[in-house]
């Protein structure tokens, strides 16, 4: 079993639509902060992998997500997230939101970990994730809020 | 070959995120914004669907998006879209991102067509989308823009 | 000196522009959200204030923001909040958003305590604040987080 | 009378809050998108402007706005913007959204132009607006569209 962080999220006015839930996109906004969120957990915060790597980002490829029961304006969420799948230039990363002991969706991010291209330093370049910060995500480093 | 709309849309500084790429959520909203738009080219717009029939909305059920190449800010994007499988109880819409003539993302939204549950009007049952929308909709209109 | 409320926000990658700073429209968010933790604090969440009084909501008639420097992604930030004045029919809420001890940001939002129409309820009419909620706004709490 | 430029935008269901208002906020999404219109309108695209100049962007400092009457989901509205004034060190642009005759809403941004701290390339100085940048925003080019 690999880390897994929680990321804990009230649902704002400013994150609800006209029918008074949570926007279907803005699911992916937290699935974005709560991957930013693991990787802090894992002691790597992506601010300070872009500084001391030679990493550019972790963009997507991929996303998805299945909506089970509407999240509604007060909701208190919690993002469970671990890489759930390490594939050849790419990782998974899979997220669970619950109110409670509901699951209210579930959902995944394919990301890449991305460096310069050798010959033109603003194009990106599918690269390993640093050993390092793969052991730390492997790690069951337990479900720290 | 269903009805297809297409939806034109440049990517605002306000879309982008910190790496000066269209934030990846906001492709959802790109995605929600194109299928309300294909209703209108139906000749449905939601708004009067709410108001004509019992349909209390269409929402999702499953989102996923692929991302080929990263749209920038000030990018003219089209996005294409049709309803490409009418399930049991859902139907999907298909969406592709076009820059001129590069694929930048494709994607995939599941909605129902909801109806308010005749016990309890604040919960939703799916049901059948009424034959005349769904009919539009099968319909090869072209791709208006 | 009413009651003033603290609200705790990270900023997150989500939330800044291509440009790397917290999006100027978004400060406005955090407002919103500030105000909505004030009156949480004041015992009368605004979900409680629809269900048990008459109010239809407090929509805001103006908003002003300064910005003295820039927010940045990762940034920890404290919104304080509290109703400046009491006009007629609307009411002032100041927020200071501060970065440890430095205010990055000051601004206010001028709202109206809203009710239905008497001859059309679909309308809004500013009307006074119910009492209660008036005084616990008024009173000195304390800076609660 | 300077140049006035007119950004058009249909409110959005992604726009819009659990009140089906067009959220307060995302009317300065609408006044930034209106002064890259204006820009452009001049001549002066703020990409261009960003690659041409030593401008390393043009921050708010300040911004306002007057809610008038409420947006709604479908509503097609205009943004009428231009430069109203020029201080010193900064510049307004104010902006008036229309639907059909009636104002919705007025603002105005405070700007500065900013241009690379000499001693540290990481901050920002205000600075002179290029004159030929001035000199078009001033011109009366009519209103387009």
């Amino acid at each position: 079993m690999s880390r897994t962080a929680r990321y804990e999220i009230k649902v704002q006015w400013s994150d609800c639509d006209a029918a008074q839930h949570l926007y279907y996109p803005n699911y992916f906004r937290l699935f974005d902060s709560a991957t930013h969120n693991l990787m802090e957990q894992a002691g790597f915060p992506l601010l300070d992998i872009f500084r001391n790597y030679e990493v550019m980002g972790m963009p997507i490829v991929d996303a998805q997500a299945s909506y089970r029961a509407p999240c509604v304006w007060g909701d208190q969420l919690e993002v469970e997230s671990r890489v759930s799948e390490w594939r050849n230039k790419s990782f998974v990363v899979s997220h669970t939101i619950w109110k409670g002991d509901t699951v209210m969706a579930e959902g995944r991010e394919i990301r890449i970990c991305a460096y310069h291209h050798p010959d033109d330093p603003e194009r990106m370049v599918a690269g390993l994730m640093p050993p390092e910060i793969k052991a730390s995500l492997e790690e069951d480093g337990g479900a720290a809020s």
